[in-house]
Formats: structure tokens, sequence, C-alpha cells
């Protein structure tokens, strides 16, 4: 039985998700793999519950039911400001799991955590997209010069495993890619045409029932669904940044849009476009026929559509969750230890 | 730059497609990648063609049109009757690459082949279904206790990378895996429902365009989709073999069935099935409402859900097509390249 190490910072629903996934997971896993997951230390911005032989499963489990901000109080493992150093010092991780909030501005605080994890040896998962947009050239460039990986399949149709799917496709030209890419704009939408309500009631339902955040900008200005089109940009080796994706507001869809599109057979949705050949990336309203594949798409499912030199797929599949996503990150770690760390 | 000697066997429609994918990519390979990708031997039934420093992008073209089963004519490189273990001592593969038609009685030569190429350590890629339908266990024992590589992207949803995908789903269980998985049943029942004709004349139709073969057993009698649950329920890790797959023949389908289908809204479909949670596996003729996902997936679309313990994904692709299914045997060549051959 072989011991991996994995430090976990970040502690919003998918750090608490991914916490219960392991505890639930990491005996069938070890059975399998003969694999001991082992999570010695997981930080949310107030502190650090460390233990260095690893949270045993039942531990894991009350840890994924502590309120927000509280691992400092988590005992007898939680501690107060300890900095990633002395976690790195005392638990000396393998894989290092970023689920820290994204920041488009500054990257922080998964940049430098990223950084600092790789630059101690650590292979790297992240659901948080900001450090990739913001840093992927220098990232990359880090883990490759030593050999570690960084996995990142949680950052675009988090449910599912669409990004690495895609990134295995290295024949293939990839000339477009194009899809709803952000579940709470897809949810909104899907509101606005079923319940024939305005946008600012179908985003207080959003909002009532989670799935839009009490600060709904990145999702409905779009610069969620243009970090993912960045992200993908990088992995298919035709890379983008942020500014250059054109962003339409989807606040700007009214009610009457909506009856306008139904009336003459068409549905409103919020695609983002990623075109290598003309060099086109955007976020846009767009009214499509009804019997469109897109079009049918409805609620948090995302889709997207892959248009290679040599053949097309459409991929539809949950674009978050939290346990989704969770299973999405577990997988990352997984193909990790079985590539990188122990060997196939 | 680095050198990847690569033997192909099996020179049928998808081996001339390989040979042709190989020499319009192998430079974009060799400047993003740092690999020159060496075809050093392809062999057919009669002979093989051996150049040890590798074939280069012209020769590869003019090979790629050569007829049937005259590889040992194609001068200087051409001989006859040479057996696997000369190629392999003179040409020192890194990768095989196995495209000989499957046999799903005897699983040869496909499976002589494989395990030849596994012992002489080199990392196998096959389109091949049958020697894994019938031998997954000893082929993968043998390549896990050599640390070497064996993919098959190629037999399931030939077009994509599906099955990448699907391995690559680590920490779910997979309930349920549905779909339609023939290329060429699925083209007949297409045709018989938009030009309402019977069964026959939409076979003749598919043999007549080359969707469907001369002898076209494999693919109406299911064995094909049976052969292709098989290969999905050992990536999962539950195990069924071709015998437990419950299989309808598509013949029985009759131009009245699909006329009654249609008038009651629905769809006449060839559904391969996997439900690991009741260990049931079968290959049906189904009805579905005209607005079921599936239903709406025509022609040589292939297209398949999957449900797990934790989410659901759809995905719809081309089942096969020559130089579809040539892209994913090179991609898998390249994936072991780069995560096997030459480390990331």
């Amino acid at each position: 039985m072989r011991n991996v190490n994995v430090v976990v910072m970040g502690f919003g629903n998918v750090g608490r998700a991914f916490v219960k996934v392991v505890s639930l997971k990491r005996k069938m896993i070890a059975e399998k793999y003969g694999i001991n997951i082992n999570i010695v230390a997981v930080g949310d911005s107030k502190g650090v519950a460390i233990k260095k032989e690893g949270f045993d499963e039942y531990e894991l489990l009350k840890m994924s039911e502590l309120p927000r901000s509280s691992l400092h109080m988590f005992a007898p493992y939680g501690r107060q400001e300890v900095d990633i150093k002395e976690v790195y010092r005392e638990t000396e991780p393998h894989i290092h799991v970023e689920l820290t909030p994204a920041n488009y501005l500054t990257g922080e605080p998964g940049y430098s955590n990223i950084l600092f994890a790789l630059r101690n040896n650590a292979h790297v998962v992240t659901a948080n997209k900001a450090p990739l947009v913001l840093h992927y050239s220098e990232i990359m460039n880090e883990a490759r010069s030593r050999g570690l990986s960084v996995r990142f399949r949680a950052t675009v149709m988090g449910g599912t495993p669409f990004l690495e799917m895609l990134s295995s496709m290295k024949s293939h030209d990839i000339e477009r890619v194009e899809g709803i890419l952000n579940a709470t704009t897809n949810y909104i939408l899907t509101e606005m045409h079923e319940n024939l309500v305005d946008f600012e009631q179908a985003l207080k339902k959003a909002q009532a029932i989670g799935v839009a955040e009490a600060d709904p900008t990145l999702d409905i200005e779009g610069f969620d669904a243009a970090a993912k089109l960045c992200i993908i940009s990088h992995v298919i080796g035709k890379p983008i940044n942020m500014n250059s994706v054109y962003r339409e507001s989807l606040s700007k869809v009214t009610l009457k849009d909506v009856l306008d599109a139904v009336r003459q057979g068409q549905v409103i949705k919020y695609v983002a476009l990623l075109d290598t050949q003309n060099k086109v990336a955007s976020v846009k309203i767009v009214r499509l026929p009804k019997d469109n594949i897109l079009a049918q798409v409805g609620g948090v499912l995302n889709a997207v559509r892959v248009k290679t030199d040599a053949t097309e797929l459409f991929f539809v599949g949950k674009g978050g969750g939290r346990i989704e996503t969770a299973h999405s990150v577990f997988d990352d770690v997984l193909s990790i230890v079985l590539e990188k760390v122990i060997g196939k």
C-alpha cells in the first residue's frame, strides 16, 4: 500500500464536497489501486487543519460539515494563521489541491499557492480558474521544468471530463469550440423561457436556490465563460487572453426578447465561441432555432460542440455542481497518482 | 529531437488512413513536441514494407495509395512473407499499432501480434477489438508486468476520444452506459425511417456507399456493439464477456415496424446497454419517443449516455470513418509517446 499525501487549499462548496467524496471513496481506491489517498492538511482563509498521517474517513466527514471559515476550530487538528510553508514542512505533500475562489484581477491566492506547491515538488490540481487564465505559461513552464503535472479538468464543464478529453486529441487541429459553458446563466435563460419571467426575477430565483452567487457579476457579464474559453485555448495550444474575448452582458436580455424569439420558433442562449481559424472568441447572446442541439440544453446543463480538422463531437453534461466538480478534482488527483506518483 | 519507431500491422481502410494521417501530421508533431514519429514497418496479410530509419512523408503518402495486399510490391522496401520476429529484429519498435480485422472466434492475428509486441517491449495501440474482447486480462497483465501501455480508443466510438474520457473517470462508479454504438446499423435504421424502405434495401444502400461490409453479420447481429460493451465493461472495471450480452438481430425490423413507430411519434433505434447495477448487457431493438436525445442521433453518428454515481454525460460523435478512426489511433500513439516514451 502506497501513501499519497494531499494538501487542500480552499474550503468553500467544492472543498467541502471534495473532502466528503474522498472520505466516501478512499477505501474503494485503496482496494482497487493499492493507494491510500491521505488528506494531510486543509486550509481556509482563517486557518488550517493538519494531521500528518492523514485524516481518517470519519474525520473527513465531520470536517465537511464544519461551518465556513472554521477549520482552525477543528479540534485537535485546527490551528489559526498557519502559513503554507509550515503546512508543507510538516506534511510533505505529493499533491496540492487548489480550491480557493477565482480572482481575475490578481489570480490570488491561487497563483502564489500553485507556484509554491510546484517549487516544493508537489503536483497541482486546481479548480480555481484565475491562476491559469492569468499565468498559464508561467505555471506550466514551472511544472514542466520539474517534471510535475498541473491538472484542472474541474475548471471547464466542471462536472465532466471534457477538458481531459479535449487535451487527449493531440493529433487534431481544433478549429472551433462552441457551447454553453456557464450553468448560472443557462439556468436564468431557461427560467425566462419556461416561466416567462424577466431577467431580474430569474436571477433572484437562481440566487435563492444557490445556482447564482450573491454577486453574480462574473457569470452574467460573461467573465466566467470567457475564462473558460481562455483555458480551452491554452489546452488546444492556441492561447488567447481574457481581454480578447468579446463579451455581452446577459442582463441585456429582456422578457420581450424572449417572447419575440419564442414566437419565431427560436430560443435565446448565451453562447461561448472560440474560433481558432478566424481567431475570434466571444460570449454572446444568440438566437437559435428551437431544434438546434444547443437550444435543447436547459437548466444547469452545459454543452459543447468541438470541430476539428478530422471530426466533430458534441458533449453534454453538468457544468458544475459541488459533488460533480469534487469528483472531477478527485479524478485529476487519481490520474496524477496513477501516472506520475506510482507509475501505472 | 527524439525518434519513436512505430510498426503497423494491418493495412485495410484504417491502416491506409493512419499512414496518410501520419504523413500529413508528423512535421507538426515534430515541431510541437520534438518527436519524430517514424513508421518503420507496415505489414498486411501478404508481406511487409520495412525501412529502418522510417518512411518519409512522401513515401507514406504513396504507400497509402497502394492497392490491397500489395505492400510486398512497395519497391524498394516491400518483401514477401516476412515474419514479425524479423520485423522487430530489424526495426526495434517502441510502439506497435495493430489494425488487423476482428475475428471474434480466435482473436487472431491480433492476439498473437499484441502479445509478441508486449513481450518484445513495445507499447501497443489497437483498433482491433477481438483480442481485447477475448483476452483483455491476459493482455493487460502482460503489459502491466512490463510497465507498458495498451491503448484502444479507436475500438469504441472510434472517431472520438470517448473511451479515453471514460477511463479517466476513476473516482466514479459507472452505473450505466447506454447508446448507439454501431454506425452501420444506425445508418440502416435512419434510411428506413427517412426513405421508408425495407431492411434489405437499406442494407444494400449501406453496402453500396461503403457503410456496411459485404458480409454485414457482425454489425446487424449485434456482435460489434456487444464487443464494444465488453470493452467498455473492462475499462470501467466491471468486466463481462461477449456471451453474456443479450443480442437481437436488426434484420427483424420490418418497414411495417418503422411505420407503426412513426405513427406513434416514435423512432426505432438499435440500442446497446450496459447496466452494471443490475448486471445486464444487451443490444436491442428499442422504440424511443421522437424527442428522446438518442432518437435524434441519425446516420453514421454514434451517441452514448453515461450515468455514474455522481454525474451524467451525453456524448455524440462519429462512430467510425477511416480518417476519424486513424486520428484516434494516432492520438493513442501520441499519448503513449508523451507519457511513457519521453515523459512529459
